[in-house]
């Protein structure tokens, strides 16, 4: 089943910033394909970072930026969305004219455009990425070097993205069993809002509903049917936050569709009207049966 | 683990009218537990009922109804709540003064004033049953001896209800390991309607806006988080619209706070309201968490 074969050495030295379940995972498979020389973590917590480097996760990890990035061929940013920005600002000094900037982030319009504001002369070596692998866990300590065999990754460059920095970011994640996928960042913006944000806000705002309707009663019974849909309601409220924020426009407009859709549905219960009930719901039926 | 153990005889012969996985199971459980000498099935399709004689889910089938209840000591209706109205009409001239009815309807309210209405003398042993367990699943071909084992079965009983009738269902669910739940009828409806008939009415619409607003690559990435959030939505559109109509006030009252809820999230993520996005998602993912 698994594309990952132990190839030669693509470049020698990355940088993680922000290590995590993306980014520990992505450096357990990058070491076990042998497609790296080192991997460097830069953080915020020493002691964090010390218990990675002991884990194997890393070869060495810094809370010094300057340090952290010095000597790197590419940095990979997966610090929480809402840091972009001052990570940008901070990296813009520090990066030699050779570097490979990439990211893991799961909202990406606002993104690139913010990397072309900050990045100057750096933006055309930034490739933006975001691997859709679930993550209701998170840490470094759930790393695992095989997450993302067969799970899609997303590149969104655009028409000014260096082509070399492109393709070695496309080998550092295909040499990790990911199948890539290339797509302009509007249009990964509205794919991820339809099948990924929007069903989030659904779970949340479906989990607060029994926080403000449900008795006892309620609670005890949402263990079956109900528990299974709102497990991604579990999901980091902080990175949520980002995510609705940096793709504010495909969610706003989603949802304005949803709830038109939920108030046609009612309507239709409230008014007997049971033809257009069978439509929604048989379409919806047939959909469902059809995806892989 | 399982609370079976086998026992004397609870009564001789049951019939089921309807049968599908929900009496199916049934039927195996009761056999399997040694609580009925005999147990017939009625139904439109002679074929489909030799078939279930056949794989010992039953002793007989018949699509006799008179004769499928003649000497019958209890009548589990186990068809489509839409048709609930024919068989209680069907039933009254045929019905002994001592046979016990139960049914197994995911809706009960309406349910208990219809029998009330069209049962007459028959009513008090009327006992009103819903057994909650999942099934994406139907056909009594999938029928298993052990669905209802730690699976909770609600029974809603009004003033009027028979003690020796509720008596003798509560058993015939207990030997099977149900474990068994007793609520008004109404109170039921409004904690299944928050529980499970909301939820499906949600993954419903949103397979449907994956129909009208999502292209080709939706549909690929719809694959993760979204299929398994939708998986509610494979269910039977003939049953949900049965149900949505038996439960319409509770499910439309749950709908409004609903949609009153997603415009006001939709309000933040549109006006950066940062905290009251927090606040939502933070309560939803606490409570969430704290679900068994």
């Amino acid at each position: 089943m698994t594309k990952i074969k132990r190839q030669q050495t693509l470049t020698n030295r990355v940088t993680i910033l922000g290590l995590g379940l993306i980014g520990g995972s992505w450096a357990l498979a990058l070491k076990r394909a042998g497609a790296v020389s080192e991997i460097v973590a830069w953080g915020r917590d020493q002691q964090r970072l010390d218990k990675a480097v002991e884990m194997g996760v890393v070869d060495s990890a810094t809370t010094d930026m300057a340090a952290a990035v010095a000597e790197s061929d590419v940095i990979v940013i997966a610090t929480p969305l809402g840091t972009m920005s001052d990570v940008f600002n901070q990296l813009v000094p520090l990066v030699s004219k050779n570097v490979v900037i990439t990211d893991v982030g799961s909202a990406k319009a606002r993104l690139v455009e913010l990397a072309r504001e900050t990045l100057g002369e750096s933006f055309p070596r930034f490739v933006p990425g975001h691997p859709v692998a679930g993550a209701e866990r998170s840490g470094f300590e759930a790393s695992k070097a095989d997450l993302y065999e067969n799970r899609r990754v997303v590149l969104t460059p655009v028409s000014d993205t260096n082509a070399g920095a492109l393709s070695l970011v496309e080998q550092l994640w295909s040499c990790c069993g990911a199948e890539l996928v290339t797509m302009e960042p509007q249009t990964h913006d509205d794919v991820l809002a339809l099948t990924s944000h929007l069903p989030h806000a659904i779970a949340y705002l479906l989990v607060d509903l029994l926080v403000q309707q449900g008795g006892e009663d309620s609670r005890k019974f949402a263990a079956g049917g109900f528990y299974d849909i709102t497990r991604i309601a579990s999901s980091s409220p902080e990175m949520w936050r980002d995510i609705f924020n940096d793709n504010k426009d495909s969610v706003v407009a989603l949802l304005d569709h949803y709830i038109d859709g939920l108030e046609k549905f009612k309507l239709a219960i409230a008014e007997d009207d049971n033809d257009s009930l069978m439509k929604v719901m048989q379409r919806a039926k047939s959909t469902r049966d059809s995806l892989v």
